[in-house]
Order: C-alpha cells, then sequence, then structure tokens
C-alpha cells in the first residue's frame, strides 16, 4: 500500500462515536495488534485479543465502545460499534484509491471485431483481442491482454484482470471477477483410443460462468463435450484449480488453491474443499457437503457430510483411524506378546 | 454453441439410413438422452440406455437401425448404424462452423524477426513475438499472444491457443495443439549448495514435443539441463501438468490434470497417469504401466502394472490394504479381548 | 542448443592442463557418459562412473588429472581440476550464446506511463504494459507481454520473462527471475459468510520478493489482506507453486513444483519442500525443517525436522508405519489365529 490518511480521516471514513489522543503521525499501513509499528492501523476484531492492545505500537486503533483501556503518548483510538467492520470500510476506502476503476473506451492497441459489442461504459485495456460476435456489458473491465473468442459473453460489472482467456462461446454473467492468466473454454481432456492412438473426441460445448463468481489465478475450466460446463452464482475458486469437462459447481461453493475437478462431477449449493482435494469422475457431492484437505474423493458425498482421505471417508473415522494408525507399533507388539503367552 | 440445423440437414451429415417423424425445431444444441431438451439432439451410444429414449425430449434422435420404437410428435428419428460415429460426425462439423480456421498470413501487430522462417499458409495472430531463426511450418496457427523463442521450431499443422509460450531451442513436431497458457521451456529447477546459498545451475537444453502431442492449459515443461526433455508422439497432456527438466515420456502415454513428474523420470509408451498422481525423480515408468489418481509414486514400475497409494504399490494390494485399514477400530478391540483372556 | 565449439574451443573455455587424443568433429550437445554420441561433450563428474569412460561415445571428455585411460580414435580427452567445475563453464558459456541480454531500451509497441521510470540500462520488451507509477531498476530485462500494475517496483538486475504479471505495489528487489506466467499480487482469497454468501474480504496488501529469488512457470502468489506476502532472499520456486495471502517465507528455502501453502503460514530460512506437498494455514516451517513430497501439514514443524505423509509426522516415524501398514494382512491373521486357540 502507498497511501496516507490522518487519524481524523480515518475517524470520518469509519464514523467514529468517539475518539481518545491525539497524534500528528500519518496512517500508511494496516497491521495486526502485535505485528503493528508506528504508522499502522490496527483494531480489535476479537475480545479475545483485548489483552493485546495495551502493548500494540499501532497508532491508530479501532475499538469497541466498552474498551476500558487509555492511549499511550502519540496514539488515537477511535471507539466504533464494530472494530471489524470499520476495518472493512477503511480497507474498502484503500482499495478504491489503489485501484481506481479504469476509464470507460477501447484502448487503440486493443483488436476488436466489428461484430463485437462493447457497451460505451466497459473498459477494453491494451493488447486485449476481441473476437466476432463477443458482447461486452456495461462498466466490465478488460485489463490487458485479454483474449474473447468468437460469439463469446461478457455480462455487466465483471472485471478480467491481464491475460486471461475466454475462448469462444462461453459465457460471464455479472460482476465475476477472474484473477489473472484464468483459461475458461480449453478443451475438454476427452479421446477415444483407436488402433493403438487416442483419438481426439470433438469438444464442442461451453463454459457458463455465474454471477459473482471469482476465480483465481491460472486456474483453468474446461468446455464440455458437448452441453455445459457450469460454475454457480456466488461460487469463488482459489488459485490453480481444474474443472474438467461438464462438471456442474452449484452456488456458493468454495474451492481452495490447488482442487482438481474430474469430467461430469457434480457438487450442489454450497460444497468447501480444502486445498489440493481432488474428486474423480461421474459422482455428486450433495448440498453443503465438505472436503477435507488434500483428499481424494471417489464416491458420491451425501449433503452436509465433511469428508476426508484418500480415498475419502467420513472426517471423524478418518481421523480416529489415523490415530490408530499412529498406534500400529504398539498393536504388533502386543499381538506378538500374546503369541508368546504360555498357553 | 450458437448452431442452428434442420433435421434433414442432420440427417445429410449422418448419411442416415431412414427417418421417421417430422418437426419444424432447429437444432441449437446436443445433450444427453435423460438431459435434453426440445431443440436438442441426443444420441442412444450404448444399448443399456435403450430405456431413456421413449422419454427423451430431445428433438432429433440418432438410433441404430433395429430401434424398436416410434418418434413422438415433433420428434425426429434418425436411423444410423454407429450413432456414436454419427454423432461425432455432427461434431466435427458444428466444431468447423464453431472455430473456422484463421485464414494465412501474419496479422499487422505480430512480431516476427526477420530471420524467422515463416511458411506463407501459417496463421500468426495478434500480438504474437517471434524471435530470430524461428520456423513454423505449413499451415500451423498461433493464435493471439503466442511468444516464440530464438531458434525454436513448430512443424506442420500445429494449433497454438492464446498466451502460449514456447522457449527458445525448444521444438514442436507436427499437428501438435498446445491449449491457452502453456509454457514449453522454462529453465529446469537446477540448483546447487553453496555456502548457504542455492546456486543456479544452468539449463541450456531444449524441448522436444512429439507428433500429434496435444498439451492442456497452463500446463509446463521445462527444458533439460543439458540434452532434452522430450514428450513422444500422440501423447496427451490435460491441464496444470508439471513436466520437470531431463524428462522423457514416451508415445501415445495420457496424463491427467495436475500431474507432477518429477526430474530426469522415463515414462515408456502407453503410460497411464491419473489427476495430481506425482512421480519422483530417475524412475522408469515401464510400457502400458498405470499409476492411479493422486497416487505418489517413488520407484520404478514394471511393465503393465497398476499402482496406487502414496508410496505407490501395486493396486490389488493398496486396495486391500485399504480395507484392512478400515477395519483397525475392530482388530484393537479383538486384541483387546485375547488380553482380557483368563490363562 | 544449436552450438558449435572446436575442442579447441573447449580446451580454452574450460582452461585444460592438458589434452589427448585429436577430432575434426565440432561439439554441438553435452550428454552423460552413457547416452552421449558423436559430437557430443561428456564429462566425469562423479568418480563412480570411471568404468563408463571406457565405452563412452563422446567425442570430448572432461576427465581429471588423474584418469588413467586413453581416447579412443577421433576421440579428445581435457583433463581439469575439477570436471563439473569445467562443465558449468561450458554451459554459462553456451547460455550467453544461446540467450544474448537483449539491448537496452523500450520496445515501440510496449506501453509505459508517463510517470513510470524506466532506467535506461533496463529493457522492456514487445506488449508490455507499465503503469503509472512504477519503477524498474537497472539493467532489468521484462522479455514480453508483462503486465506491471500501478506504483509496483522492479529492481536492478532482475529477468521478467514473458506472460508474467507484477501486480500494483508489489516488489521484486534485485536479481529476481520470474519464469513465464507468474502472477504476483492476485487477491488473496478472503470471503466472510454474511447471509448465505460469501462477500469479499478487500485484500489490500502487497507481496515483497527478496534478491535472488526465483520463481517457476505460472506460479502465483497472493497478495496480503493487509501488510506483505513475503519470500526471503535466495528462496527457489519452482512451476505451479501457490503461495496465499500473508504466507512469510524466509531466505534460502527450496518449494518443488506444485506445492501449496496456505494463508498466514510462515517458512523461516532453509525449509525445504517436496513436489507436491501442502501445508494449512497459520502455521509454522522451522528453520531448516524438510517436508517430503506430497506431505499435507497441518501442524507447526520443529526446526531441522524432517516430515512426511497426510498429517505430516516424523520422516521415520511415517516409514516405519507405511511398513507396518503393509504387514495388516499378515497381522489380522495371526489375530484370528490367537482367538482360535483352545484357552
Amino acid at each position: 500500500m502507498q497511501v496516507a490518511y490522518t487519524s481524523a480521516e480515518i475517524a470520518v471514513i469509519v464514523g467514529a462515536q468517539r475518539t481518545a489522543g491525539t497524534t500528528t503521525r500519518t496512517i500508511g499501513d494496516i497491521a495486526s495488534l502485535t505485528t503493528a509499528r508506528a504508522g499502522d492501523l490496527s483494531f480489535l476484531g476479537n475480545a479475545k485479543y483485548k489483552a493485546q492492545v495495551a502493548d500494540s505500537l499501532a497508532t491508530v486503533l479501532l475499538l469497541p465502545p466498552d474498551y476500558p483501556g487509555e492511549p499511550r503518548a502519540g496514539q488515537v483510538f477511535l471507539y466504533v460499534d464494530n472494530p471489524s467492520v470499520a476495518l472493512a470500510k477503511v480497507c474498502a476506502r484503500i482499495e478504491s484509491t489503489l485501484w481506481p476503476k479504469p476509464p470507460a473506451g477501447i484502448h487503440p492497441s486493443a483488436i476488436v471485431a466489428p461484430t463485437a459489442l462493447i457497451d460505451p461504459t466497459a473498459h477494453i485495456g491494451p493488447f486485449c483481442v476481441i473476437e466476432d460476435g463477443v458482447s461486452v456489458g456495461a462498466g466490465s473491465v478488460l485489463q490487458a491482454s485479454v483474449f474473447v473468442g468468437r460469439d463469446a459473453r461478457i455480462g455487466k460489472g465483471c472485471f478480467v484482470m491481464p491475460g486471461c482467456l475466454i475462448a469462444s462461446t462461453c459465457s460471464l454473467a455479472n460482476r465475476v471477477r477472474l484473477q489473472p492468466g484464468v483459461v475458461i473454454g480449453s478443451d475438454g481432456f476427452g479421446y477415444e483410443f483407436v488402433q493403438g492412438r487416442h483419438e481426439k473426441v470433438p469438444q464442442i460445448g461451453t463454459v457458463v460462468i455465474g454471477d459473482d463468481v471469482e476465480i483465481g489465478a491460472n486456474s483453468t475450466l474446461d468446455r464440455a463435450r458437448f452441453s455445459r460446463t457450469m460454475v454457480g452464482e456466488g461460487t469463488k475458486i482459489d488459485n490453480l484449480v481444474q474443472i474438467a469437462h461438464n462438471v456442474v459447481i452449484g452456488r456458493h461453493c468454495i474451492l481452495c488453491a490447488q482442487v482438481g475437478i474430474s469430467g461430469s462431477t457434480t457438487l450442489e449449493d454450497y460444497v468447501i474443499m480444502g486445498g489440493q482435494a481432488g474428486l474423480g469422475g461421474h459422482i455428486t457431492l450433495a448440498k453443503g457437503s465438505k472436503v477435507g484437505g488434500g483428499a481424494g474423493v471417489t464416491s458420491n458425498v451425501p449433503a452436509g457430510a465433511y469428508v476426508n482421505g484418500t480415498p475419502a471417508i467420513p472426517f471423524m473415522l478418518e481421523r480416529r483411524l489415523a490415530v490408530l494408525h499412529q498406534r500400529l507399533p504398539d498393536l504388533f507388539k502386543r499381538v506378538a506378546a500374546l503369541e508368546k503367552k504360555p498357553e
């Protein structure tokens, strides 16, 4: 961050009820209570860290109204109903300063096909390539070096970072956010083994991304063999995630980094997957189910279940078996002792 | 897909022997028997789904000549020897419509070094960078923002999607297909630990890709320390796969998504690796061997063997051990009972 | 490689003490003793391979002064104190030939904001985008299609390969080397679950990369929620690695390919992680600790410890348990036998 706010400016941003102390320093960064130094803003987000406030070196602190202590010299306390919410307000302000929305219009270096429909309020950045029949909706931003293939559709208020690719016929709904390097609509991985060779099965389907989806850097989503690979509204996908062809992901799911999902698998709404977990093909994870980090799931998971391990089994059972696994040396000894017992 | 075919057009594409029923709808999509809606094409690819045909809402159905039922109102049956083959014909037609081959020539925005040899039938798309000494063969397509380093060689009929990089001295043979974001020829990961620091070992080898290889989105293949990292003819590599320096991959292998292969490991022909599987360095997977998804292989695998788990062991053994692992709670109880037995 | 050296030229490069034999061939490649063919250079890097020298088909061989044998016809022996060091000299020479440093200056196709400070000795390649307030230090090279966001800072002698992104406010120190497609400063993956939806937590921190760091192709490093995601001096990161927000990595660490590190985790100096290993969030790996390939670490690791498995435990224990796991069939039989024993 390269920002500078006075404590008075922060008091206004957060709508402080009351302030205590004074400082002449400007605030240039945010830090936790224990790591904050002079010039930092910090906050008491959770009452259990109350004892850390007195020792915090932060210059400005966001505190609940009933916090009893006093600021040190050169320190300012700002009292607010909810310090976490107040911090989020500061962050949002900083965000808009750091990354102001680029102006509407098409950069002269971008190559936009004559039949593409670009809303006049959209921003098409340098070195973007927009092919025939594409539409880009109101307020959407394509930062730089974004490729949008024939007949793809980008809705309103989307934010597509540099180096992303949205292949032919794929679509983003509204307010979709793609981190750098995302690939939407690469070919599904399908071959038929004919006379000692893998012959490509045409992959002519598409990818459909719902409203408010976010996808992390360098993640890849394959187009369907036919029909659609789908990601439902509000789902959040982290970096380096692989989504194979014909996968259907419900609404408001969370997929952590490096997750891999094999072809034709379905995630219902509110599924959560830990990092590096993998799913086999043609299975269903029912509503609200949860997969532990690194787990390998090879069969259906019931609604609300939490599975772990490879092959994944119910979390509590997996934990119990792991404990028993660690007691194997003892078990082998006990069996040997039994075998030696005189009859 | 944004296509529209009449049932009569489809009958011609597939070479239907016979038709039954009529419809005025055009066909705009393909779907399975159970998910098809009005306006879709579907097919009976496997006799075991025969019972699903009667309830299918597809407007046009590809069926074997001996299918006994009758179309509903507004539905058309097209009888063909092999409905799967017939479907592939339709897919191929749609594919050529959706993604017509771009015209020969070099886009005015591309930067092509004077010593590069670009066949006049090749297509070099916008924002490509072609360095000195590069050759690109007949009919090859570099879509957009493709970087080809000094003295790299691209054969005939290759298709390189946006954002790919083919580094200096690396080569693609003929009909190689790279999905978006593929990196060919990044440095191998080699360091020597000298006086508390990791000193880089120069990586001056290359990467050689054989005929008809396909590589998935954002996969990375490192150049050799010296000599070559190789991928044999007909091998298919999925998304986000990592191939380290001096790896040698044989012909007609299949590497599913997120596979990782450590340095100097060899895969002979027809090896298959499931998703997220990893191989240690300096080992050999012999001809036709198979690695389960997520497995971690640390030693050689014999020809035709199927291994699974981490460290990987023969598949059947791994399965049996997994079953016994789940019976550990019972085993602990049985041993406790034996210990309590009076002597 | 596309190089050609005479044996006399190589003798000069390595500073040979003595030569034996003669050849008219030029050297065009390097290979190991057993794989070398005519026209190759090879070397005896380790005394245990001494027996392979006599059968090697290499045209030129780098050997220690006390090597007793004689070259065959058309073969040249070059005697040097340390054949490995001598080979490194040849490799470095080839490297500088293959990849000469590009000239200083800004390519006319690059888009550089007026407020960016580009050192006159730096190279900004084609299709790069440099936003406002960026600085690029002396001798740094940005190859092609590199995006550098507002107020980002690139030090001296960095080498940034095609397609990399360095997002707003992030910084590289000196001599940092980024392989193609690296993403520095994508958003951290942070959401709060509010009324059935995942609301984005602003990610306004930055990423700070120390001197002499190398990062592999298509790896991703997220910016901090606030404060910094950090990678310490001399650390080497392989391809397709994921570093989450607020991770702090010490100096001289090694992270092999496809490693994933969850948010707010700390690696102290000299930590080594094998390929595909994963770390949970908010843990610390103390100085010099080591994580086996594919392991999943969920709790702190002490200094110097070596852990393996999922969840990771001390390596020797993990190995012992793996051996006992494979003996489970026997154990079940032995318990069954005990149960059958007459009382």
